[in-house]
């Protein structure tokens, strides 16, 4: 080694040290003994999933969660504790009977769920089901004045073949290796949608709502759909029109169960279901909140400042949305626990908040911190106070590093705050960013905002907004690892000398 | 080479051409042809999938199949097509209505159905669920007077976890090498159960009596159970007490939703259900049926000779019993279809069986061969007469090789014409034994019978007896090479000049 290359070394910690960016073992010590061997977050993740149950934005299951979450926080000793209105959200919805089963040619039920904010049937319907093709306006007409009553199927191609490939897996070294190279794009825009691609989009979005008000004009009982992915008993949640209720009643179907009668219409043989759903919207109480809890910050110079950990609390309905997101929200908790309860010090306030909303829009976050770190659109004292935050909503899988979102000034902290983590795999750091979620509403409004690479697992193949996203799905090692490097990092930043480092952005 | 072996070389295919075993490839051309280019094996397993649905032994999908494959014999020409009564099986049974869901803590569908032969609720029923966990004659008691009206959990162990192995795989060379490999028994009895052991089942047999006998006196509304495997909403089906009227009524369910229930139990959680089970027992005809059809042999001396293949029709019903076993009886159907339809040569007659009631104890094919080759419990002239029967039962796997049964002498015929599908994967002579299905009902009267090695692809990880044998784990191309494999072999079979050698076997 060349004596520059050792200074260099010497003269970096050096500089770690003084800015206090260092890992502070001890207090490592203190989490992982905490978070290892008194964890309580398969007890927190239990209560969310079995107990609480689906938790869609607005249901009375947020709601009980809402309560739940807020009083473990007062247990745990947290302060400024608040389930706190982001703004309206709109009316709630709770499915209250669910059944739909084919009847002819031979009787067998039918695994399926209402959509999201649709009306239900109401009573018992028996009818024929009709699959309606369309594929251009025109195509309406051959069906108008024969639909009244009937069910309906809307075409989907779905397959649910042999899996032989595994429902879960964990990212080998050549992956996480691959997530830390940046892609450059070249000019010419290819990454965006070409001009006929977005013709032909729109043209598809608005054949689905003339196909739709022709179905609503014939008095269609039902419609049944299928979506992609799952199979073998799995199937995928989404939602209708919400808000509306004058929509049709809607079913999301097993792709199999779907397939058979698609495949059945489509010889000629006739198919009969019955069905019986009741759902109910909640309108009394129509806006969204997010559930805040703090441990104080024990330097006087920097408790004003703030850390933030989240998470959203909010899941589909169909299962109970145990890696999306109670992995993440029971994570998060436990981390605030293990925070509080291992007595680390915090010279920074730390603030969790667990999300609505988010499965709709990132509602919950977009509006908490549009709420509180700007004021008139512009950054605020609380915007100026603010350090960083973490989000964790990529589902049970051990974290294994963590996205920059091109925050390149971070790099060289979370390369020294992750090597306690190195031998539980956990050490990949990326510039590159990743989105869908609530770290986008701080990393949109120039705060950072940071998500983690974690372990796949079953997330993308069987469990995200599935009706099998239940407590099964839940790796207990990864979350308890995840949960220790949440508290570690949190209490890294919360001490540090300086605020995390921003990325250069202009309001 | 030594001139010995070239000698004993020619000695052999000397012998085998004087016995008329050896390949015949213009008779294989034409099998080929029709099967790979006119195949039908798709459609009628649609039919006997999609259409018919479940084929519970002497339920209505059954009598369907009946009715829909002898005509199909006759469309094609076969003759002494006839749906044969073999026994009497006992009452048939059908779901009419079947509807599960929690509704305290909150409300969710779960996905079961009513186990065979178990009466329904008839009515909706609101019930409490109770945990009874009985390990001992004594637990009984604490349960006594409690349990009116409930619904009931009885203690299964199932694990549902996320899955790192692919549900459908293929056989590697190394496991097909591993199959012929016969493993020869040390003293001793070792693959006997031991006396402890045996006591243990009768002492668990015993208190399941007891428990139902209490849950039965109790009054009890429902009993729940889960079984084996599958998960991520596929579910394993069973029998309840089979002909008993007066049996409680229960359902199978989806592991995850039954492990739920028994968590929030466990921890004290107050769990409602509500159901609504409509079954119906089919007392008319209590017959079991075989579905029997031939191609008459062209040799007048050895037309009073048969070779026989078949597969089960019935199946289980929570699906559409599509691997177990529309498959091996679509295969059968097509391999039948493909001799008469290529005019290939027969010189013995060929005929083709789907037999009932295998899923209940092989009862189809075990009465058949009673009831045909044999009198007054010895061997018949129909006995004398029979050469070889050729059964396909383990699912929609590409067939590999074949079992022998122990039969050693037939190796080097089956060596031999297997040649023509060395080149589609088929090549692993084992001589030895697989169970479990309609061949054991000729082994075990001294006739040649023969079960193929095949692919397992999802047969024990996900199809075999559960709700998710449907037609989407039919796989295309294993099903027309397994139509045509079979067509060939029965080919050699009814032209070779002697029967199929036999295992020394007295009676």
């Amino acid at each position: 080694m060349r004596i520059s290359a050792v200074l260099g070394f010497l003269f970096l910690g050096l500089q770690a040290l003084a800015q206090n960016t260092q890992v502070d073992y001890e207090s490592i010590y203190k989490i992982k003994d905490e978070g290892f061997n008194n964890s309580q977050v398969m007890d927190i993740a239990w209560n969310l999933t079995d107990r609480i149950g689906p938790r869609l934005t607005g249901s009375e299951g947020l709601k009980k969660a809402y309560d739940w979450t807020s009083q473990m926080y007062k247990d745990w000793g947290l302060t400024n504790v608040k389930v706190e209105a982001w703004g309206d959200f709109g009316p709630g919805w709770e499915v209250d009977k669910n059944y739909l089963a084919m009847t002819v040619p031979y009787y067998q039920a039918m695994i399926a769920i209402p959509k999201a904010w649709t009306p239900g049937t109401g009573k018992e319907i028996t009818a024929e089901v009709v699959y309606v093709e369309v594929n251009t306006e025109e195509d309406l007409a051959k069906y108008k004045g024969n639909l009244k009553g009937k069910v309906v199927l809307m075409p989907t191609t779905i397959n649910a073949e042999n899996g032989y490939e595994a429902d879960a897996r964990r990212y080998t070294e050549e992956e996480l290796e691959g997530l830390t190279k940046v892609t450059v794009r070249g000019g010419g825009g290819g990454g965006n949608f070409s001009a006929s691609r977005m013709s032909e989009f729109r043209r598809a979005s608005n054949l689905r709502r003339a196909a739709y008000t022709m179905l609503k004009e014939e008095g269609v009982a039902m419609i049944l759909n299928t979506s992609r992915g799952g199979g073998q008993g799995t199937f995928f949640t989404s939602n209708g029109s919400r808000n509306d209720d004058s929509a049709l009643p809607e079913m999301e179907m097993a792709p199999e169960h779907y397939n058979r009668m698609v495949r059945l219409l489509q010889k000629g043989e006739k198919v009969m279901v019955e069905a019986e759903t009741k759902t109910r919207f909640l309108k009394n109480d129509t806006k969204g909140y997010n559930v805040l809890g703090e441990i104080q910050g024990s330097d006087a110079k920097l408790k004003n400042e703030v850390v933030m950990l989240g998470a959203h609390l909010d899941s589909w309905f169909a299962g109970t949305g145990a890696t999306d997101n109670a992995a993440g929200s029971a994570v998060m908790m436990e981390a605030m626990r293990i925070l509080k309860e291992s007595g680390v010090k915090l010279r920074r306030t730390v603030r969790i908040a667990l999300w609505s909303g988010e499965e709709q829009g990132i509602f919950g976050s977009r509006n908490y911190a549009q709420n509180t770190f700007m004021t008139d659109k512009k950054p605020n004292a609380a915007h100026q106070n603010f350090s960083a935050y973490y989000n964790m909503d990529n589902g049970t899988g051990a974290i294994r590093g963590i996205y920059l979102q091109g925050n390149e000034a971070t790099k060289g902290l979370f390369e020294e705050w992750f090597k306690p983590f190195h031998d539980i795999g956990a050490s990949t750091i990326t510039v590159n960013n990743t989105g869908g979620t609530d770290h986008l509403a701080f990393d949109g409004i120039g705060l950072p905002g940071f998500q983690f690479i974690q372990d796949p697992i079953a997330y993308s193949t069987r469990t995200h907004h599935t009706n099998m996203d239940v407590f099964e799905a839940l790796e207990e090692v990864d979350l308890k690892k995840n949960a220790v490097i949440i508290a570690a990092l949190v209490m890294q930043t919360a001490n540090m000398d300086a605020k995390m480092p921003r990325k250069p952005k202009e309001f």
